[in-house]
């Protein structure tokens, strides 16, 4: 299906992008704030160009829902939270020991090991504060929502696919291992802001399912795309380290199934992400031009 | 005020421990559950012989309001889970660079600093899925609960903390800086988990405020007799190692004020805490035990 030719993404997001930012700035301790070391390192990262893909989808899924953005700001920014936090930690040295993140030396380069696994820390435990303060909904209490924010990050999904990116290093994984890592470190937390956001917008159950289904196709092809991105873009492309998943041994999509299949998953994927969005009957226009947008990046 | 003679609070705290951890090992992943490793470390901490002082003191709290046990587990779990997380990650070589704790190696020492790392970030996350599945109250939805566990666990207070220990680390401290580190340090877990069993029993605001009154000085007492400890007991008796804090040339109140000025510090906090008690009129027996216990515990 090809995107709503009269739909203008780059202006909506561009839009929303601000507005998640302006929330997040307002929501936050500024850097001024006590203890200042640790305000800076979070804002550092936070505010580090990121495109706020996860809190722009649960605003478009609580739009497509026919929800008000200020009920979706709380877990919109709780989800960018969250991501952030997993960039920081993933970032350390024990980890990932990636120097460069977002194009800007990473938390631990500029502020030591010590405050950043702090900083990771703190935005882990903003995102639960900010989804505290969101509004319920007849049909979702906020411990709902909370739940729902848990589960995701936790050592069953997030933390989960993290553990196996960090097993993996140096094996020869199969296909299915690659996606079971895909599915914990992106489509999770994808998947979950878009139900955030429709749960912030109290949709129907049958809503809520077709954005679970969109946010999981969404992610895994999100993640397969970043796989064909780290071997086709450079470093200065990305505004990361390139090349990276082949220096460090990691199993990629590319490595396990080629490029060229690669692509192809990718757009399979895309397509079923698509398809999810049926139930909205062609309401959910931001959604499936982020989709089309997620297919067609290359950083 | 002597503690009521006829109250058992050896009984009482094994007894209550036994309940908190067998809720912990039902709500809790088992360590067979897959990625395997980071189950493991999280139970390797989890259940290492800690006192659990803080979910005691939930359960405690929830029973002086006439609440039930039951509803306090929940929130009591929670407060463990954040206890047990900010421990793993202090006792990193980036941070405290601890290699024991509560008489084992820690968790860095066993599973690697990466696990540790992960470990860590799951127990803070599984505390915010334990504190949603809490039953809200008349007075207390359960995002308060969330909010208050998460205010008292983020950059203003736990991390707050923990960034001034690790940035006053070699420095003279003063005692009031050392104050500002003890209340965030501990003083305000304990008084959270005392404030999150109250509201598990739709505590009346009154007594929200004696818990937090008493939260806060059990906690500023419990830190410093602590420090009084590690100059006086050996690593044996502490279960961890002993005169760490002066050999990491830390800032300590026996070393700021002297031993006996800080035995009565703790002395006089100790009566504040049974102060705060009065709106219980002698119904919060477990809760003055608790403090007398606390100020004569020698490890």
């Amino acid at each position: 299906m090809p995107p709503n030719a009269s739909f203008d993404l780059k202006q909506y997001a561009r839009k929303h992008a601000r507005i998640v930012d302006q929330a997040l700035n307002k929501l936050l301790p500024s850097a001024r704030t006590k203890p200042g070391t640790i305000h800076r390192a979070i804002r550092h990262s936070l505010f580090a160009g990121g495109k706020r893909v996860r809190p722009i989808l649960a605003l478009a899924a609580a739009e497509a829902c026919g929800g008000e953005i200020e009920n979706a700001l709380p877990v919109a920014c709780a989800v960018e939270c969250i991501h952030t936090y997993s960039l920081i930690h993933d970032d350390l040295p024990a980890l990932d020991n990636d120097d460069f993140r977002r194009g800007r030396p990473a938390s631990h380069k500029v502020f030591g090991e010590g405050i950043a696994v702090l900083a990771g820390d703190a935005l882990l435990t903003q995102a639960f504060e900010l989804a505290a303060q969101a509004k319920p909904t007849p049909r979702y209490p906020v411990s709902d929502m909370i739940l729902d924010l848990a589960k995701t990050s936790g050592s069953l999904q997030l933390i989960a696919g993290q553990v196996a990116d960090l097993e993996g290093e140096g094996q020869k994984l199969t296909r299915s291992k690659l996606q079971y890592i895909h599915e914990r470190k992106t489509s999770a937390l994808l998947t979950c802001s878009a139900r955030l956001g429709g749960m912030s917008a109290n949709c129907t159950p049958t809503q809520l399912q077709a954005l679970t289904d969109f946010g999981y196709h969404i992610g895994l092809a999100f993640q397969v795309i970043d796989d064909i991105l780290d071997v086709t873009q450079t470093s200065e492309q990305l505004g990361k380290t390139a090349g990276k998943d082949e220096a460090a041994d990691k199993a990629t999509y590319p490595a396990v199934v080629g490029l060229k299949k690669s692509e192809q998953i990718a757009k399979k994927l895309t397509d079923k992400a698509f398809t999810a969005l049926q139930p909205f009957r062609g309401k959910a226009v931001a959604l499936e031009a982020m989709a089309h947008f997620l297919l067609k990046r290359k950083n």
